[in-house]
């Protein structure tokens, strides 16, 4: 049998990266805890019709059939593509026993059916948060979901060294609020083109509202202006107040927007800016919307992403509107591990082996390995008695920092990278902190 | 829309639930782990052709397909139905960068297309240990395995009140030399009959050696005797000495099996047995099996097995061997939580919730609750300035044990079950340590 091939789209880690992911994947669930939201997983797949959207079914869903199903049998399952159809359909279908405003996290694999390419992948994880209300969800969620998300993520850059994040932040409402205050009739076909200012350019879009969505040339002007404001304060306030344009979605949209970024800046300063231009999934969230890349490689697209969806599920009776914003761990990791910019400090959590004198002494070595195990310490026994040299060699080609020989009551401790050996009891002999687990560290990336 | 409902086999757990499993997720980690074990995941799909045996698919295969791939493509992918397949193609894959011999732990989903019925999962969670080396894999390994699964369910059943396990363990060669050593001409044969005795019993077994394998009478007699022992400790040796039967494998294997229940009884006494019986997978093990139940719920069936394959993967040049052991993790939490024998203290991360005096003073809750985030106590903002009586309620109904009140410089913490109230700091407050994280709590089955 030859040596079998990856497939493309599935990227599998080494034992090493998969030590930054868990690094990564703690801390985000860490600090989603820290915030009240609770874990839920969702089974793997959904009915085909809920991954359908608006009766269509896109191209990317992978479907699942039983391999010896009837012949004739209709496909009825897929793979989710993302965690909030699921999520949605749990909420529906556990409405009854969950307890509303209901905050929850969600880890998990999702695939999509796509043509493999470069930066595409057809298995990867994300980690979701989302908060769903019961007919209406206050406000101030919206403010809560980016402070949630930007502290998981400055986690990773001060612990980890994973690059600072920058959060562009806009409010669907103020945009709206502000076309109609301007006179515009149809202000989502405003939205539609505004949309395009990072593909096309600014003027472009300013011509196509004119001549394709007929404003005026003032009117098309000041679309422009607005969706130029930017800011990593309230600044962005008076800048559109400026634009001298009046309505009160336009207020409700700023001091809204303005509450998120005050907060943000309270918290996890620098990391969020009000960003006019940003529309994201027009025809699914309904009020604020986030977007997240890492500072300095913007070119990566975007790693965290959100927003408010009025009727995240609805059964007829109720309708839940929900907020919610979702990190791209693989996204995320998968350059930073494949350019060398993280890397764990050893590929096995093993910070001790214990050596074997010989096989007929194997007992006494795991006599203390146990004995340190039961103190937290991941203790291995060496595989084989061959001669100390091999011994420490084993432990070397796996960065485990310090071997054991000897027995409990007459043992000592190699630092194999010091070479430093000392006598040690292994009812109190402790690795120095920063041996204990594996840590991730952080290398420029190499051009 | 109609609520949507369950699919069969696929199960889901309530956030209460899921808290459960988590605990139990992060004890089998942190044990494998101590063991010097490094975690992979392997993608959800493998090549049909990977997952067939003998080049038959089994029937429970999922097949996996891109929607829109082209009419006449024949299926390609298949969702994993174990985890030793896909971790066999994983050592092939990267053998020239794996360092061996390799020890990693795995804890995944894995999907059965079966047909569903009481206690059958399509998508389960498995938690497996293995280790492979190159060419030969050490016999004391076959020690090692029962001795971490058994520590990591023990820490089960002490931590989490999870009911304690007896694994029962044999060994192939064991058996094997016993035959030879009759002068068996095909220990193969025996085996597959004696494998029946759980279902059949004994004497219809012996009937079967003589008549279709064509044993004499005092051999078919010897073999059934073989197959009644069974022993918490070495003490089966002298009983199978005492059938006067002499190979060199019988050896052999009586030595390993002894190592296994001696070091087991000395570091998890009483939670294995040798039972001379156990056959299991009979095309696949080639040395010691596993196999372990909940003690008090045998009729749940096996909660772990495993065993030592002489060939887990082979590429023509050199052959993996490998031992392992897998937990059915949801196999064994699914009944204990469907029974309610397993529940968690709060269905929430949440220690403490920040009221709200009004909408107002939301920012001053918020810096509390951020305070108190940054000590690790898992923090809430209520959602609503409500009045304090209802925010009390949200608190209860999520069983959060406190309530802050007031801001940072004068606030106040009521322990909401006992009504207490004490003037707090942010900078210094904590909960009662067993308050700070949702517990796991037991309860005897409902019957």
């Amino acid at each position: 049998m030859i040596r079998p091939k990856p497939l493309s789209g599935f990227p599998e880690f080494s034992p090493d990266a998969r030590i930054v992911e868990l690094a990564v994947l703690d801390r985000l669930r860490e600090t989603f805890e820290l915030h009240g939201f609770a874990s839920i997983e969702t089974r793997a797949v959904e009915p085909l019709d809920r991954l359908a959207k608006q009766g269509e079914i896109d191209k990317e869903v992978y479907v699942v059939q039983r391999l010896h199903s009837e012949p004739d049998a209709r496909p009825e399952l897929g793979l989710h593509f993302d965690l909030t159809v699921p999520f949605a359909r749990y909420v529906l279908e556990n409405a009854h026993q969950l307890q509303f405003p209901f905050r929850r996290y969600q880890i998990q694999k999702v695939w999509r059916g796509e043509r493999p390419q470069e930066g595409r992948y057809r298995e990867f994880t994300q980690a979701d948060i989302d908060i769903v209300d019961a007919t209406t969800l206050a406000a101030h969620h919206d403010v809560e979901l980016p402070l949630v998300t930007l502290s998981a993520l400055e986690r990773l850059h001060v612990d980890l060294g994973v690059p600072p994040v920058l959060m562009r932040v806009n409010n669907r409402k103020l945009a709206q609020g502000f076309y109609l205050g301007l006179g515009i009739p149809d202000p989502a076909e405003v939205l539609r083109q505004v949309d395009k200012i990072d593909k096309i350019g600014p003027d472009q879009v300013q011509a196509a509202l004119a001549e394709q969505v007929g404003l005026s040339r003032a009117q098309a002007a000041s679309c422009i202006a607005l969706a130029g404001i930017s800011a990593p304060d309230e600044a962005f306030v008076d800048e559109v107040r400026a634009l001298g344009v009046e309505h009160d979605q336009l207020d409700e949209g700023l001091a809204l927007l303005a509450d998120v970024v005050r907060t943000a800046g309270a918290y996890v300063p620098g990391r969020l800016v009000a960003d006019l231009k940003i529309a994201r999934g027009l025809d699914y969230y309904t009020g604020t919307v986030y977007e997240a890349e890492l500072a300095g490689f913007e070119s990566w697209g975007s790693i965290a992403s959100g927003g408010r969806y009025d009727s995240l599920a609805a059964d007829g009776r109720t309708t839940y509107p929900g907020v919610g914003l979702s990190i791209g761990v693989t996204r995320l990791l998968a350059p930073l591990l494949g350019k060398g910019m993280l890397r764990a400090s050893r590929p096995v959590p093993t910070a001790i082996l214990v050596a074997v004198d010989a096989e007929e002494t194997r007992a006494a070595a795991i006599a203390v390995a146990e004995q340190l195990r039961s103190r937290g310490i991941p203790t291995e026994v060496a595989p084989k008695a061959d001669r100390f040299g091999k011994q420490i060699r084993y432990a070397d080609r796996r960065r485990i920092p310090y071997v054991w020989f000897g027995s409990a009551e007459s043992g000592e401790v190699k630092d194999i990278r010091s070479g430093e050996q000392v006598p040690a009891d292994p009812a109190t002999w402790a690795p120095a902190p920063a041996d204990l687990k594996p840590t991730v560290q952080a290398t420029p990336p190499q051009s």
